[in-house]
């Protein structure tokens, strides 16, 4: 993480924040998180994650304190974002690389991170099937009540609910070929409702298949052709593992999917 | 929360402490937690506390930073709460209230409250039947990840899950009288691991009747006579109205319960 933050706008550095300014979050998880590619300095589907955020804060009124309502516009982050980039030689306004918003304790906090290395692909061969329940709303909100994402971060996990049915990974959503269309899980699994995944549903098609939310048992990965990871930073990765199946069809997928998404950010819509 | 707190050990103003030095914690929910009471300057149960804490750590290396050993000894906290009840006029060597531990990004932070006002019953009226998932381990520890519970708070709600089994309630443990048994529900439910909890099975027994953990299905609670809430401030308190029952054995099983927990904690095991 970089030095430069802003926080409510104002353009701050991270060693000059006082935790007692985050007590809520700190101790209680109760705050909301978002998290941008930036890319020449333009934040990707910023409208959207902050509509999401909004959402989540929205849903939590009386027990996570909002920022003000003026610094959670696209046109307020923007402006934050920019100066940020100027403020800081390590960023620049042609930054690239992962923005980070956190709302919570009446703050919104902006954050920034060199880009990770970019992955091409990601195996995915674990099952958690202990922890996510099925219909539960909170697993649709991004919390930074994350640990039990967080733990599994890097370990090629997918959540499957009690009923069997996959829901999604720590770090994104989970699109799959499945005879003739595209499915996802849906937001009832439970799983996040991605930025991503929103773009790709929305778009409603990928090459020539139809792009649909459906419920995937696990027993149905055997029938599973390609697999495509979802999320803000990644964008689309292939899976060209899933739970000890190998999927050819899942780079060309994940290259459909991209080209949707780019299309659509190139739009901003 | 008062301005005096200890970070691994060391006196320090709250006001003092840098966000950026409790990063995993604030944005990922990466850490875990102890509410103690302190009476007359003296932590209840700290050894117990602190080896839960331990098993939380030790559950998630890898994934939470713990602090350094040496400060989660009984000794040790013994040491740092001593310390900061002289340092803070506030506080004072006879502090009665409550102290916080927060364990993760390498640190244990220690912090002081003033006692809560002491409620003698609470009533249980709602239940929240959507997110408790049957076997979910992550639910048997205390980590800041605690939106979930933080947002139930105050209102009155019992966690009950997929199955239709009551588990926990936001702040603490249930046990309830039926049959001629006491009866709190598995860890699996699940529920944490109070520490209260743990003390009454411990003792076994409350007047004449077995403390036992049994699975209570939400149809059984119009068998239920009694009802006690435990936690580490309020110890026990009196349910006397569980989801639209009148229980009016609850008063008198809350005076049991605080009067074991009050004989473990003076001989202080």
């Amino acid at each position: 993480m970089t030095g430069t933050v802003a926080v409510n706008g104002e353009v701050r550095r991270l060693e000059d924040l006082r935790l007692q300014d985050f007590l809520q979050s700190f101790f209680f998880g109760a705050g909301f998180f978002e998290t941008l590619l930036v890319e020449e300095g333009a934040p990707m589907f910023l409208a959207r994650h902050l509509a999401r955020l909004r959402e989540s804060l929205g849903a939590h009124a009386g027990c996570v304190q909002p920022p003000p309502p003026d610094v959670l516009t696209p046109e307020a982050v923007r402006e934050a974002l920019s100066r940020c980039l100027e403020a800081d030689a390590g960023l620049g306004p042609r930054f690239t690389g992962v923005a980070k918003l956190v709302a919570g304790d009446g703050r919104l906090l902006l954050s920034f991170s060199t880009p990770p290395q970019r992955a091409e692909e990601v195996i995915l061969d674990t099952v958690e099937d202990r922890c996510y329940r099925r219909g539960d709303p909170t697993l649709n909100h991004k919390s930074v009540s994350y640990l039990r994402q967080y733990a599994h971060l890097g370990r090629g996990t997918v959540f499957v609910n009690e009923a069997g049915e996959l829901c999604e990974v720590p770090n994104g959503n989970l699109f799959f070929l499945v005879g003739e269309a595209v499915v996802t899980p849906p937001l009832e699994a439970p799983c996040l409702p991605g930025i991503i995944r929103s773009v790709l549903l929305e778009a409603g098609r990928l090459g020539e298949r139809p792009v649909v939310e459906r419920t995937v048992h696990r027993t149905q990965v055997e029938d599973v052709r390609g697999c495509v990871l979802t999320n803000s930073v990644g964008l689309a990765l292939a899976v060209p593992r899933l739970l000890g199946r190998e999927l050819s069809g899942s780079h060309a997928l994940a290259g459909q999917a991209r080209a949707v998404v780019r299309e659509y950010a190139r739009r901003d819509v």
